[in-house]
């Protein structure tokens, strides 16, 4: 008799294969998913293989749209980043394959969730959180944190020996010496010789990005359009693009192309400890230069300053800490969107060898930049003689510091 | 006899040329007095100037070297940038230069300060600002404010009428189209053609780095040591440099030649109004991304978040709005320098046709980075089941929240 | 011929009296305005005092409803405070009472608005901006800082004087030996022998609470129903208000009748300068307790803490220094209605002798509290041992800061 | 043969009693700790206990005047506060008493750090981070997450029947509806009938303060003195106190016996549960609120904007999370030093039936408040002209949002 049904998050590889046939062997009966968040894959295959190990079913969900139009989308409209470096990539997918296979799991009236995440990285944090928030009442099996998991599967021999013992088939080609996630955002590298912070990833790491140094010899230009933060045209001279996944994938073969987007970082894992991640991050890369930029153009100086200092910042985080069904993000989104009202405009940009450059913008949405008013030469809508004044009251709190120095013996102008 | 004695901000150029000869024809007598904080300028040449003009002494003094220890250097430490792009390079020098042009009025008697910035920018605010902190006793002469000097002078063939009654010599070059600030840290571009912000900036326009695409075909490396968060040395293949001044000058050259640090914006002036600028910074740029780099190996995550939400942008905002001396920017000077304490270390970088990138890192000064943590294979100092605690608890909030939607009828798996 | 028409803020006070007859005087004819924002006033005798002056009619507007429902609630729904004790009282009537007397300017082709608020405080700036942003195209007249009047009026006996020469009439009763501010939300009382910061307010200075000393001796016991965040019932046993306005009256009588919401403080101007101001605030000091206590039982912690740093000091600050009809303000009270969804239920409260104390609190609105979870007796819901797990990761890295305190030879268990 | 050396945190009540009996069963030595913080104990009592109950020895520490020293004073200096209500009384002392139970386990070469806290509450978390980092190397016994302890104490009948099992002497005295905390800040209420956060805590709840309707029937006056944010003497009609325990504990006699402090909320705790808890804090109350004020007078605007939003709050959650001994706090706790150059001067209190009241202020410490300058009739030091200036340059922003608006159709004056 079944010990109930669990849907186990499947890619296909050597870890969730064993975790397929350990779950059976243990007297689970298992629905796979696999969610497609544009990573390349072999659907027919993982499928083929998941029946072939005594799978019920093998569930595969395309969310690249709903990836893009709800999360992707809106990491782009508060420019967001994670210890000033990392685009987020990895995280913005969770919570759009965890919301997915949760459904899955209702609608196969499984009683678990199960999933092949390592004991000391994020994503076991992020799937979960997610399956509580959108099921609390479903239980979660994570193999890589019980002990007898753990005990039976010690190393890559082990994994080895119980594929041989249980026909799981082994991919023949050698396993990279070290670990990555793909999805339409990024690719992300890490452990194994990552895992020395000053080992240099070697040319033929990076799979989203040529090299610059065999990137066209001269600049691509190419115009993206934002409504309300939002890209939704792409101009090149090829042509263009309208709809969110095809524009995306656009952006995504442009710094692809030209090398745009590489990262590689130590971070600070919510889990507590630091970790080396490399990442390449082609189109969202470009695209939240191109936001940015439009941002200086329309966007009120102290909402700015307001949204770098809380939003972006807690959003990041929020996301990266797997806090994404969560009411802290849901009041920032709320924010996040407001801002965005007058973002509307469009942003001429270069890449060129690695590099993503701006070359000019504009914008009918705000009236914030007037040349008129920025003119050096124009004193028509500006008396400079007010300046004056405004110097006069801001400095009256300086001068009494100016003062208090002197009081004190440590003159400013020593 | 004598309205008093002057101390002007003298170039050399036709602005403060012309306030030069017009504030002697007013009545007053003028020390004029020039700051190197590492531009271009033929020394001498504005030296004979003043004098010839009438001024009763020039003064020109070396403040590279503290430009460099006291802001540049902490600039890096603080990873300063105003509005996520720009490095404050103009805003970093005013006030250092306004406290010597301080000191050298107190030392010379003079009863005012003069400047010669347009009424509608920044740099009048942190000139004046810095002035009143440093001396609140100094009166300050604007021309540029002065309805009478307006009036007089309200165009550049104003100027150049008044240059050729009074002998002032006009430079033969013609002028740039655009108006530059240059020091050891940048060189600036605003007004002008620039003032439409969608048009281009001309390749001619970057002096202090060459365009990326001229650059040269292979990547440059060298590494960057930091000592509490301090440049301290660099090594390139060709030698080394330990010298703060000289230090940053490498890393200007390396800049320069590999066409890195070039930004193009449109931004907030303090006075309220929108202004594009183009900026080209080579070295701080190389050794800004050096030092966030190696935070991430160093510093405390809470501690990381924390200095980025309140020091790095209210620093950046400080300065960018003259507020350098002042009680906010010592109060967060003080945090910048405590947070710094482990950040010691060496980062092996590489730049290429415009862009920089970071090879590697090591650090013996902080025990936060750990291989065997990090590994996914090593169980030795973690135990993954501590993590399905750490997650249950983490949970609750979220689970509340999913239930709460469910009894809203917005079930967060819809 | 006239100069213009100028729609002035007329209080029937002798300061807006003697402008009242300078502004024609000097030229212009005058449309005389007061908005009843709640304060003590004879109001039939102000449009009698300005006719008999020759101002060209009197408009009087009720403007309690708006200044309840649109700004005093707002107040309440984020917990304004300045800087730590100050709630506002003043700030919060000014942008109504701008923005009618710009409504009325307009109705009557006005070219002008005017004010009687010194040149050294903060109501001039939060009039003028508030004027600057309804109808940038209305010029401004500020008497008191226009060096003709200045010159004119050094001191109240040269008001007295130009009053005498002028038929107008000057109350009989003493002039009170400080400046007061009255509405709906509170009296405020600064300057004259206020300006010793350590000179203790006399027993008669305030206005709008008993002394404690004098009130009831036993406790006032009532309820304040919310929802979403407002005040919608307030039960007494004498009865019960849901109107807006009389609610927040009948806060204010209870508050006055036991000596609630008293503080005597030194504020940071935003001009710059200290000054030290008396607040009596009965109602709203009471509504705020509540408040803040009911979201303590419905708001969820993490966005609690967000809202707390940034949306309500940074509301109160923009409020304080004038700020109201700004991007910012708007893009914050964006959040604050976000974040009241929840906020409903009532909160039993209890006033005695100047304190005001919360009794208890109950909610249907929220899923966080739960007597069950909360209860240390209770396990259903909770397993203690997840709380190991959640302090083992916590202390992750805690332990490696303890280890780094030993190697530098600080251990903390010195 | 012993499973090793326990060192217990006792307080000779049925719960670590038990416990004590427990360990010992099982096969434990232990080494019992209590520390002195304050709270009401009959120490020779609690010792006698251990020792009959089997302990190896009683070590019992008086901490106060490190507690005083090192964390009181640091929550007055930096206004520390949780969630707006709560004065942090337990969470202060914590640290204290676990730093100090790490020393004696050392000191006697115990194996083991073991206390009695539930598997709910936030105090097991502040007790281990606290072990943690001070000695990583330390195990934990915490028997109120232990599976076998909690199967075997289900209820209070249970903990009874081992007590008379095992010779635990049992007080006579019937067991308070709630628990308390008690030491020299507050003493805090929970559970039992408060649970119900409806349900008003009964007078006979409050141990450190007189219901305010009890207190006096007039106002009691004193005085506190502050030496850069720390309180250096109180003088009251009777007499005064310098050492920092004697004033602390004056502060405290003023506050009970005029009933100030008591506050009764629902609070957030780090385990992601609410929970009602009732305090009362008399002196720290009044000494909190002193220090405030004397701020008011002497810090910068602008520092302080800075210290709310970020140091104060921070530190409050750092110290209520049990992250004490952690580079954050040390991080903030730099940044409020700092702060406190200039905050010396004296207050001038009083207090009335459950209120405190600031009646005045003076500080020689700082010339930020000048009653020159304050004064609405003094211009010497002052233009008014200036502001008209600062106005219009404030204004630009604004001016161009209502211009918006209106393009917009939504014009600000409707």
């Amino acid at each position: 008799m079944s010990k109930g049904r669990v849907c186990l998050a499947y890619s296909g590889g050597l870890d969730t294969s064993t975790i397929l046939k350990w779950l059976i062997l243990e007297g689970y009966s298992v629905v796979c998913f696999l969610a497609n968040v544009g990573q390349e894959e072999d659907w027919a295959e993982v499928e083929k293989k998941a029946l072939a190990l005594g799978a019920e079913r093998m569930v595969i969900e395309d969310l690249q749209r709903e990836f893009v139009d709800e999360i992707v989308f809106r990491a782009i409209q508060c420019n967001a980043i994670y210890e000033d470096r990392y685009l987020l990539g990895t995280s913005l997918a969770r919570p759009i394959i965890a919301r997915a296979q949760v459904r899955v799991a209702q609608q196969f009236d499984c009683d678990y969730l199960s999933h092949g995440c390592t004991g000391k990285g994020n994503d076991q944090v992020r799937f979960e959180l997610a399956f509580k928030a959108c099921n609390p009442s479903m239980k979660v099996i994570a193999p890589w944190r019980m002990p007898e998991f753990i005990e039976k599967f010690q190393g890559r021999a082990d994994l080895l020996k119980f594929a041989a013992e249980n026909n799981i088939p082994v991919s023949s080609s050698p396993k990279a010496p070290w670990s990555m996630d793909d999805n339409l955002v990024h690719c992300s590298y890490e452990a194994g010789v990552l895992e020395d912070p000053d080992h240099t990833p070697p040319k033929e790491l990076w799979t989203r990005t040529v090299d610059p140094a065999d990137a066209p010899d001269k600049p691509y230009n190419f115009t993206i359009h934002f409504d309300k933060g939002i890209p939704v045209k792409v101009v090149t001279p090829e042509g263009e693009a309208t709809d969110s996944v095809e524009l995306f994938k656009l952006l995504n073969k442009i710094g692809h192309d030209n090398g745009v987007g590489r990262v590689d970082i130590v971070e600070n894992r919510f889990i507590g400890l630091k970790s080396r991640g490399c990442y390449d991050t082609p189109g969202l890369t470009i695209a939240r230069l191109a936001h940015v930029d439009l941002e200086g153009l329309v966007m009120d100086s102290k909402v700015r300053k307001l949204r770098d200092q809380f939003v972006t910042i807690e959003w990041s985080h929020a996301l990266y800490n797997g806090m994404y069904f969560s009411p802290e993000r849901e009041f920032l989104e709320n924010s996040i969107i407001f801002s965005q009202k007058n973002v509307s405009g469009e942003v001429r940009m270069s890449v060129y060898k690695g590099g993503a450059y701006v070359l000019g913008r504009k914008s009918d949405a705000s009236n914030l930049y007037s040349q008129e008013d920025a003119s050096m030469d124009s004193l028509d809508t500006f008396s400079p003689m007010d300046t004056t004044g405004f110097i006069a009251i801001q400095a009256i709190r300086l001068e009494k510091y100016g003062l208090q120095k002197i009081k004190d013996g440590e003159p400013l102008s020593k």
